[in-house]
């Protein structure tokens, strides 16, 4: 048997116990939680099979009470001794992308951020448009192209023209960029024809995740009138190998700014799920951007309460992501369109003024937050680097 | 054994043998072809267990070869006699959604119906936006809400604000349409990194079926503006029982409209894969439309390679459809908002006069082709009746 050890300032202590999915060199993908530098193997500690899947769906599926149970007894398990067989270190396994993704939703909640992308991309109009303080702009997302953190991101070619371009030309992206964001992965579904309210959304999120949703500004830009992102986005989405289980952020919630006009009804909470979640984005290892995630508008209870008031069932797997965590200030924005202000003004990384990203650069976005002992939880990492386009 | 007869003008006769998913009573859903009005169980005739799940999606991966030599083995099967336990009449067997959805794209690619909506939605401003005819315009919708044929689509809630409205409201949807399309099954994916070619699309597309985008159009109206259409599309999308071979619709092809601008080098294709698909479009029983598909733009090979160029990964699974089928004349409209002109130009529908949907509503869409041996090969339809909002 073997007692866990925990540094004091680990962000991955009791309060936290985030699940992922691992192998080893003889054990096929199966359900981990992370405690300290550890990974204990739950279908081994738990005695239970369907940690034993490459996938944390149908463990996610069996819905909140099991969830608080699991909790509670990986909480008990991990204050004891646990079976040697079932504790690895983390640098000695392999992470797996821990969900099966059923939809992707991307979500467009920042102020800050929406504003700058306004002033960006429509020079000459309002930056906000006028729905956006009335709803949680969103829109449907590529699932099969979302990564795991460490995945390398092939920069992509496609179709761009400048405003002072008669003709598009075809070629590697020249506006690659990133997007810091909050993920949100749907344990228990919702049926077909069933809203779920705000205050249902406990109920259904299992838990949360980074996302860097790669952005290629040039395709974008070009191809987004009328439909919206497409090719700009769909190459690569990177979510991080931890997923944040939502009773570890209860310490974390707090009141979203003031919003004004008041929603309509389904959009009003009873309880906050603002979430004091403080990110990090490193550019070639250098930190450029503290993003903080309790700026965000629209909640991720009132994107969940959106998305399916129109009926739209929800699934186990869906994952439904921020968008860009902005704050007021230059140095808290979440995308390097925003930080360098359109390529405008670059900043300098290692002594280097850059703009949007080269090949080789790498970025990691990390972020923490409260827990409930008065330790400050963590979210991991999501890491990428950047390829060169392929021939 | 049996000889399965097959009516001289059944549009599911020897050219056809579309696939499909049914079960009965006795037997758990699996994969059966179409044969005339019966059903031949193909895990039974053939002896392959492949056909014993309840999608097609394993077949499907499987690939080109595989699905040229099945053809011929069920070309030959049905021309002889088949075991009398693998034919079931096809109203004795209940049908199912024929493949799993992996992810869900929705182009954009009539010429005529992308006008007639940019006049309508945009008024004052040039109809066809700059990118229209350098691209296929396409975006993600939502997987998980895609339906059988058959399913009743209760009529969606949502945000509406009308243009001389001061603020939004919520409620039942007052302006619900159809949209009739074309959909390409993707049967053998395409890695991550790897682009598809116009010329590889028969190599990576399974087949097509119907599809009736659902549409919202006050709702889409208010949220779609910058990210593109979301709850306005994604309470429901339906499609057709039968997934016809694109095998089967080699007689179909035609070359597209000429493409002016020639498109970029990676959408041009050295072999035409515009369509010949005569739709017809049933509103309570009376046809009010006859969309022609080879009126398309964009090929669906085309729609593919851009989808990929990027390096976007394709699944097994994946569906992407056409866009609205729309051809130059008013009765050729594959959407309502067309057809009646934003609802200004009612239509008499059995004698009373219709603009968009009303509860208890009914809509088929139909369509066939050429076959190769000269009959008319059928999609069968997909059918869809209006249910009243929820409470």
């Amino acid at each position: 048997m073997t007692t866990i050890a925990v540094p004091e300032d680990s962000p991955f202590g009791l309060a936290n116990l985030p699940y992922g999915v691992f192998s080893t060199p003889g054990t096929a993908p199966r359900a981990g939680v992370r405690v300290g530098d550890s990974v204990v193997d739950l279908a081994l500690a738990l005695g239970d099979d369907v940690f034993a899947r490459p996938t944390l769906n149908a463990f996610m599926a069996q819905g909140y009470e099991r969830w608080v149970e699991v909790r509670r007894r990986i909480t008990e398990l991990v204050a004891g001794d646990v079976p040697d067989e079932a504790v690895h270190a983390v640098g000695a396994v392999t992470l797996h992308l821990p969900f099966e993704v059923a939809d992707y939703v991307d979500f467009y909640a920042s102020e800050h951020h929406a504003s700058n992308l306004g002033r960006l991309f429509r020079p000459n109009a309002e930056p906000l448009m006028p729905n956006w303080k009335h709803l949680p702009v969103g829109y449907h997302g590529r699932a099969g192209t979302v990564v795991l953190s460490g995945t390398d991101i092939v920069r992509p070619r496609g179709q761009r023209k400048a405003p002072d371009e008669a003709a598009p030309s075809f070629g590697p992206c020249r506006r690659l960029d990133i997007e810091a964001e909050l993920g949100f992965v749907v344990g228990a579904g919702s049926p077909l024809g069933t809203p779920v309210p705000c205050d249902d959304f406990a109920r259904h999120v299992f838990g949360a995740v980074l996302v860097n949703d790669w952005s290629a500004r040039d395709i974008q830009a070009w191809e987004y009138v009328p439909l919206g992102p497409f090719l700009g986005k769909s190459f690569a989405t990177s979510v991080s190998a931890w997923v944040v289980p939502l009773l570890a952020l209860e310490a974390a919630r707090v009141p979203t700014p003031a919003q004004d006009p008041e929603p309509l009804p389904y959009l009003r909470e009873n309880a906050p799920w603002g979430l004091d979640v403080e990110f990090a984005v490193a550019w070639n290892g250098q930190v450029v951007s503290r993003p903080p995630y309790r700026e965000m508008y629209w909640s991720p209870a009132q994107m969940l309460a959106h998305m399916t008031v129109n009926g739209a069932s929800a699934r186990t797997g869906d994952l439904f992501a921020s968008g860009t965590v902005s704050g007021p200030e230059r140095d808290q924005r979440g995308a390097f369109i925003e930080l360098t202000w359109g390529g405008r003004e670059p900043v300098a990384v290692n002594g280097e003024k850059r703009t949007f990203l080269e090949d080789g650069d790498e970025v990691v976005i990390s972020a923490t937050a409260p827990g409930a002992d008065g330790t400050r939880i963590g979210f991991g990492e999501v890491r990428g680097r950047v390829l060169p386009a392929g021939s």
